[in-house]
């Protein structure tokens, strides 16, 4: 038994989805803000994904940036700096016998960047 | 029900301890690295904590910053940036039925600043 | 002399406005993401102002974020985060002699929230 | 002339220092907590280069992150978040006669991560 665990009182499942939570809060509040144009998009795109990575019980990570609102760089404020509603980001997190998938994108009919658990993998399922 | 309800697919109490974890994701993440002395660490602990109620399903918030390595302001880089290590924090988050308290503190043994899952609550019990 | 001055290559004046420039970037970068709504917006205001008083060389510093677009908490998700057209921003920063006054704010033409010197005044004038 | 430069009152010396400042307080407090480890460490540096090089004026962007304190990912645990005393950053900013090379490190003496003017050249010289 690790260390951590006895701090927690909860299922798998519950810890499982409270590591999720965590790390997409983690993308949000880490990155944006961060300096964006088409020029370092990709690069900032993989870096949010391998930070995710790095951390405790994540095993993938896709992070999409939408670049329709990203500027050519041409003159010198041709650049925008990373708001929630471009990030399209999905988290696989496993903690013991339970796995999450979860989600963080811009819902049109709320103008909110939801963050929510796509699905739950029970391992005896 | 809400439009976010649709989303999910997991249960009152994971639901609960989801957004548990993405609010104490926030906190580490949006203000780790503010700067801090002894002048203004209460104003930042009240706003750490107002800003985590303002988010949703979150029904109280205690922040403490560890003083002991803060300093008085008497020359120029008499201050610190905000670290984990400095961060005590509890908050408690409600969904539906369900009530999590979560907490974020420095765990010496590890040198770590474990966020966790301290109790959950079931109105029904 | 500070043991910080060595490093540095330049005039009073030149120092006083890197200062200036440094203390806005930490405004916008490290606060733009934060939660907010009319309930804490205040004491967000007080917090970013209080913290660059706190860094080297800050003597006033004013925030006024715009309230036009934030929401009262009617539902859970009536909260914003902040982003840097929001932030109208004043500091006044003394090195030696010389004290500038520097501003942040959203220039509608441009679309962008601009950082630049507003006044530099040496004593001697 | 552009837009922006309307509301500048200062020499193009000071103007070049002040972007060069905004610039590493970017650098400072967008990254600072960010997730690493030894996996992440090379996508993490060229992500906070290549972010300063699309902001206004920064023709060249060097980000070395020390590689001392980090961990191989071999427990959960084994990562930690960005610290400044981890950052080394030199960029050049260019704005129009004048370049400017600034530096962000630490500074053991001063136990402070230190920003600072190393050379200004004007093209006249």
């Amino acid at each position: 038994m690790d260390i951590a665990d006895k701090y927690f009182n909860c299922t798998n499942s519950e810890r499982a989805v409270f590591e999720a939570g965590i790390k997409l809060g983690t993308v949000y509040h880490q990155f944006v803000g961060a300096p964006i144009s088409k020029d370092n998009v990709e690069v900032l795109e993989k870096s949010i994904a391998e930070g995710a990575k790095v951390q405790p019980f994540v095993v993938d990570a896709a992070v999409k940036i939408d670049r329709r609102r990203l500027r050519e760089k041409s003159t010198d404020y041709d650049y925008l700096t990373l708001t929630g509603d471009m990030l399209d980001v999905a988290l696989t997190v496993q903690y013991e016998d339970v796995t999450v998938i979860c989600e963080m994108r811009h819902i049109p009919e709320m103008d909110y960047p939801l963050m929510y658990v796509k699905e739950i993998i029970r391992k005896d399922q």
